[in-house]
Formats: C-alpha cells, structure tokens, sequence
C-alpha cells in the first residue's frame, strides 16, 4: 500500500507560503501512482496533534490554482514548541501514532529554524521506534537567517515590499519636508537578523538619497550617534528617511522597543520601536516625524511579490516530492547559487543537523562602515531576490486569493 | 503677450497627485499657441512666497513622462496657512507681486480644503486689487472629505492599498490565530472624515469575514463596547481583524490617540491610535495583538493605485487647462458621477465659494447599525473607486518613478 503525505506549514506565515503549497501539490498530481494520500495538517503540527488532516483532494481545484498568489498560511499555521522527545515524549508519540494510523510515509514540514529543529526531532524519533518515514524540511522564513541555504523563501518579496515602500514613503516625506515632516520612519520585522531592514537600503542611489539610516539589530544602539546622524542628515539633504529593525539592541543587549515606560492604568507600553525613537527624535531635535509599523502588512503583502522568490518558493514544493521520490531523509531542502554576475539559482538539500539552532545574521561584510547602511555586496545579494513582479489576479478591484474549505480526514483515534 | 501660468501642489501628497501634474503638462504642451510658459511652484505656494518657479521646459522630458505614475509631490508640497488677507495683506500683496512680475494670468492650486479657501483668496485679493488672473482649484485629497464632488483625485488609490493590506494582514492573522496572534490592528489615516477606515469594509464578503471591526471618527468610541465586540468576535471566529481611524474620538470628543502617558523623561508619548487600542486589548482581555500603523505607506503607494484614480486625476490636470482656456475663474475643478449602477464619471466645475470650508463625512446611511462597519450602498461607492491596476514601470525590480531637478526662474525680486 503507498504511503501518505504530511505537510504543514509552520511559524510566521510569508507572503509565498502557499506557493510552496502549491508546488508541492502539483508535483503530487504528477506522481499520483508514487504516493497515496496527500494530507495538510490543519494549523501546521496542531493538526498531527489534534489528528485534523485536511485532505487536499476535496478542496475545490479552482481554489488550489490560486494558492501560488495567496499569501498567509492556507491552511493554517501555528506557533507550538514540542516538549523535549527525551524528557516528554507525550507529543512526539502522539505524532508517531497519527502518522502511523493514516499510513503517513513522507513529513514535508515548512518553515524556519524551529521547524528545522522540530523536524529533525521528528525524524530521529520515528527512526528510534523503528518506523520508517521521510522527512524534509521545507525552508521558509521571511527573516532570510537560516543557514546553509543562499537564501530563505519569503524574504525575496518582503525585501521588495519594504524596499518599496521606503521609496515612495521617501517621495512623501521629501515633498513635505520644506514646510512640515522632515523625518519618516519605518519599522521592519527582523528580531535577530537585519536582513528586512537591510533590504530598504537597494533604493539608496547616493549619499543624499533614501534611506539615510539602517538601524540593524546588528549594530548596538547608540542614542547619541543615532540623534547625530539624524540631525546633519535634515541639516544637508532637508529630510531623512529611517528604517529600523524592531530588533535593535542597546549596547547592553536590551531591546530598544522595551518601553520602561506606563499607561495610566499603569500598564507598561506595548513595544514598537518606531514611536520610541520618533519620540526621542522629536524631543531631543524637535523635528516632526512620522512613523510607520509594517508588521503584518509586510509580510502578507503578496500584491507586490517578488517573481524570483515566488518561483523559489514553489520549486521548493515540487522539489519536496522528487526528493522523496528518490528516498531523501533527514534533509532541509535549500537554495544554491551560483557566485558569478548573472544571478542564477537551483534546489539543493542539506542534512537537516546542519540547520539546526544555527541563525544567519548579516555578515560584517554587508553593513556599511558606519553601521547606518549596506555595502554593494550587500546591496547586490538582495537586488538579485525581488527581481520581477509576480501579479495576482484581481476581481473587482481586490486580489482573487484562495478560499479553501480544510474537509478534514475522518479521526481514528480518541482526542489528543 | 500670452499670460503664463502657475500650478502648485499644497498639502499632504497622494499617489496620483503627479498625474494632477502629468495632465496639466500635456494638455498645455498641446495647446502651447494659447498659454506662455508653465511654471510650478517649488514647494507649493511657497514657490511663490519666495519666487521659487520651477520651469517645467527645462525638466528632463523623460522624466516629466514619469510623472503619471510617481508618488510623492514630484515639486515639493507644503503645509502653510496665510495669514488672513484682511488682517495682514503682506503675503498675498507678495504673491500678486510674484504673479505681475512673471505675467502669471492663471493660477491652478492642487489640494484639499484648506487649499481651495487659499485659492478662492487668492482669487478675490486678485480680483480686488485690479489684477487680471484666473483662479482654478484642482481638488486633492486622500481623506475624500471635499464637499460638492463626487470623489476626491488620491482616495481610490489609498482605498485600494487599504483594503488590500486588510485583506493580506487577514489571511495572515487568521492563520496564525489558533495557537498565536488573534486580533490585528490596522491604523489608517482620516482625522476628522472615516472614508479611509471605510475602504476596508470592501473585502467583508461575510459576518465572519475581516474587517470585523472599523472605527470611525464619526462614531463616538466606547471602551467597553469596543472591547466586547472584539471578545465575541473571537470567540466566534477565532480571529479579529480591526480597521481604526487616526481621528477616532471619545464621547467628550477628545482624540482616543492623545495619550496620556508619559515616558521615562517625562514626555507624552506621541499618538498613534494602533498602540493604544492594541494595548487595551492586551490587558484588558489578555489577547495576543499585532498592530500595525499604516502612515506614509498608504499615501504614497502608487505601486498598487487604482486604474479610476490615475484616470480621475490626471483628467482633472488636463481639465484645467481646457476650463482656462473657457476664461473659468473662481471654481475648483469637480467630479460628477451618474448614480445608475454601471459607475461612469466626467469632470465638472463649482464655485469655490461652495466649497471653501465644508468637509464631507461619512453620511449616516454609509455606516451600519452598530457604527462598527459600512453599509451596501458605501461599499458600491468606495468599489466604484478601486476599479483596476494601474502599475508603475520597474527597473531592476523597484518602480521607476520620475527625478526632477527643479530648474528654477531667475528671480526679478528681492527675496521675502
């Protein structure tokens, strides 16, 4: 009897998840007389745990088609540490018997270094209680900081979106600025890994131009050289454009966006690194200044998708099943590149022991001198990831996305 | 000797204010034998308060042609309030010296409400003081808040990014929601009119679908009310997406944004209405929160404007020159609409006195019952207004938006 396929997404969803989605059921149609059922668990590993297998066949097929242009995670995604298989091994046995009860052969699981973890966790322990499963981990992370691979699926159109949103923020507050705003600032995703706030910097033509700051978590903190550089920059070019990862640290390593500070119940604030420095900016220079928090908006933003990433994004799901094909085990799959001039990228795997628990920061090579920017390498490596626009469709005005309807796979066994 | 003419932009930008700019241009390169040179104001009026006039036949031509799809105000806008014409004449005396001493005979004035009162002053100051110009307000405004017209050039676009972004950062708390984030907040712009925190109730296609929430300034906001609603709509849905206004206010109408707190200085912390209610929300019913601040982000992203709002705006350039050429004086250039159900639109004019400060809000029958969302005949009309993609070119996968010089008129006065 032919085995069946788990997949599920995991972690902060990105805007070409889906799309990985959907390149993983494609290749399944292809290879229909290889494999049995293909199964998503419904919110990522919850749906092992909770025995909700979403049976991908009875979703209507219009719908599917639109998975390459849909962002957020379809079929649900999920924020779940397993307990230690060592210490707890209550969940990890009751994967082991979901997997075992509906023939699961194959565990493609997406998403970015924890995911890794677990998968690579998943995998010895089914070999440990001598069941016989292939495990792949499917890259995905729009903070671009898992090693080994030249580069994470997601990050391409988060650069994009948040390389062009700086621009034209930067077009708004240039016009203004005579009169009224001077300074704009954006905040980023990246908690570690400066790589999305990196990314403003591909619009940057000269020493005048957008963005004239990259606060990168890199890079400690500093008030006094921050308000310095803001202060000159107003002075020469009449405005200044920040971008800022909501990851910054202090030279103490405490996050900037930590408010000390309460509300009037007494509540400490809520976080947000753009309000904390706007404030000190305002203060202490007295300019006006507007801010802007991407947060979601970034990484959902499929309307402006990268055409690279999302080309990446779904050969990695079609590269889930050749691998498997061919008997893959314990591997991340990954992206390889070629180091010459014309961008060029192919599907690689590496041992999935090698992911694990290791982040890519941005290398010293990439940030500029003075930490307020990138170098041209930097510059280059991401230029290459948002080449292309990949357009949804739309209907009405708004973007035709995916609607599914997650038929679950009837349980056989008792609630978890 | 033909009369030249001065355009200026005034006020906060939007996406399509330079296709405003890019109509102006082609209609007047086509009907050069009639008008002497067009010049524009370098940061809107003050152009004129310091004989700053940009001459526009000295601009790079191709990237003059760039204009229709650039964001931004490509001249520089400004935020200045003149001093009453009665009570202190010295600025306009200096704008009517500035306009004899460069022949203007037309003066177009690009903006919102403000700006069409400056105009209509500048009209009447002219008019008093034997000079023979004609004065044409071109409507703008992202807020739609202007009387009389139908719509305001700027709105449709920022609709549209508003009600895309909404839907984007839906898929993605919703799927995320089960064991993460529940409720997401996004901040738009509005201060005194709801038009742009209505746009997103477009993509509501259900009870259960997102917006479940839009605040609005014209509803007064209820702390409790707020809170119970985002509570049962969690419990039913499991997930709570809301829309908020900058300018929503309390029931004594103090801005919910004017925060009371202070930071570790002893410093109010700046507004933003996001923090605050995501905040409320966090401890008041211990819900996980993203918020997000949309700010310059929605005002100038031409990459995802509306193909009826370039269309509309651009028109309304055109239209200026062709109303001049009519001897039009004293009118602000207007949008009419049929109101049968296949949406057709054409440009009007009014009589600036009917629109000088007026401010069109949200009428009763565009909110529902609740005050918590739009009603079928405000969806159709803001539908009406998303209409088609209007993409910007790329170059190297970031749009390619015009670069001005801004060559400037050698001056003939003293400066100011």
């Amino acid at each position: 009897m032919k085995k069946n396929i788990f997949y599920a997404q995991s972690g902060g969803v990105t805007p070409v998840i889906n799309a990985t989605a959907a390149g993983l059921i494609d290749a399944y149609n292809s290879n229909k007389n290889l494999f049995g059922k293909l199964y998503i668990g419904k919110n990522g590993i919850a749906g092992a745990l909770n025995e909700e297998l979403i049976d991908v066949n009875k979703e209507d097929p219009k719908e599917l088609k639109k998975l390459i242009h849909t962002p957020g995670g379809a079929f649900g995604s999920c924020r779940i540490k397993l307990k230690d298989p060592v210490k707890n091994k209550k969940e990890f046995l009751r994967i082991l018997n979901v997997f075992k009860n509906h023939n699961i052969g194959y565990f493609f699981y997406n998403g970015g270094g924890d995911s890794q973890d677990t998968t690579l966790k998943i995998s010895n322990f089914c070999k440990d209680h001598g069941y016989n499963i292939i495990c792949i981990g499917l890259p995905k992370t729009i903070d671009n900081d898992l090693p080994v691979t030249h580069n994470c699926p997601g990050f391409g159109s988060v650069a994009k979106y948040i390389a062009i949103s700086t621009y034209e923020a930067s077009l708004d507050v240039a016009s203004m600025s005579n009169t009224s705003t001077k300074v704009f600032l954006l905040e980023v995703m990246g908690r570690h890994a400066g790589w999305l706030a990196a990314s403003a910097g591909i619009i940057k033509t000269s020493q005048d131009s957008a963005p004239h700051l990259i606060l990168l978590p890199e890079v400690s903190f500093n008030q006094e050289r921050f308000l310095a550089k803001v202060k000159t920059t107003v002075k020469k070019y009449g405005y200044c454009v920040i971008v800022a990862s909501e990851g910054i640290k202090n030279n103490k390593g405490e996050f900037v966006a930590a408010s000390k500070s309460k509300d009037s119940f007494g509540h400490a604030h809520l976080g947000g690194v753009a309000p904390k420095l706007a404030n000190m900016i305002t203060e202490k220079l007295k300019i006006k200044v507007h801010w802007s928090v991407a947060d979601y908006l970034q990484r959902a933003a499929r309307h402006i998708a990268s055409s690279v990433d999302v080309k990446q994004a779904y050969s990695i799901g079609k590269s889930a099943i050749s691998h498997a094909k061919q008997g893959k085990n314990g591997i991340m799959l990954s992206i390889k590149s070629n180091s010459t001039k014309k961008f060029k990228w192919g599907i690689s795997d590496v041992r999935l022991s090698n992911v694990a628990n290791k982040e890519k920061k941005l290398p010293k090579s990439y940030i500029s001198h003075d930490g307020f920017g990138i170098t041209k390498s930097c510059k280059t490596y991401i230029e290459n990831l948002v080449q292309g626009e990949d357009y949804p469709p739309y209907k009405n005005g708004i973007p035709d996305y995916a609607k599914l309807k997650h038929p679950l796979v009837k349980k056989r066994l008792k609630d978890f």
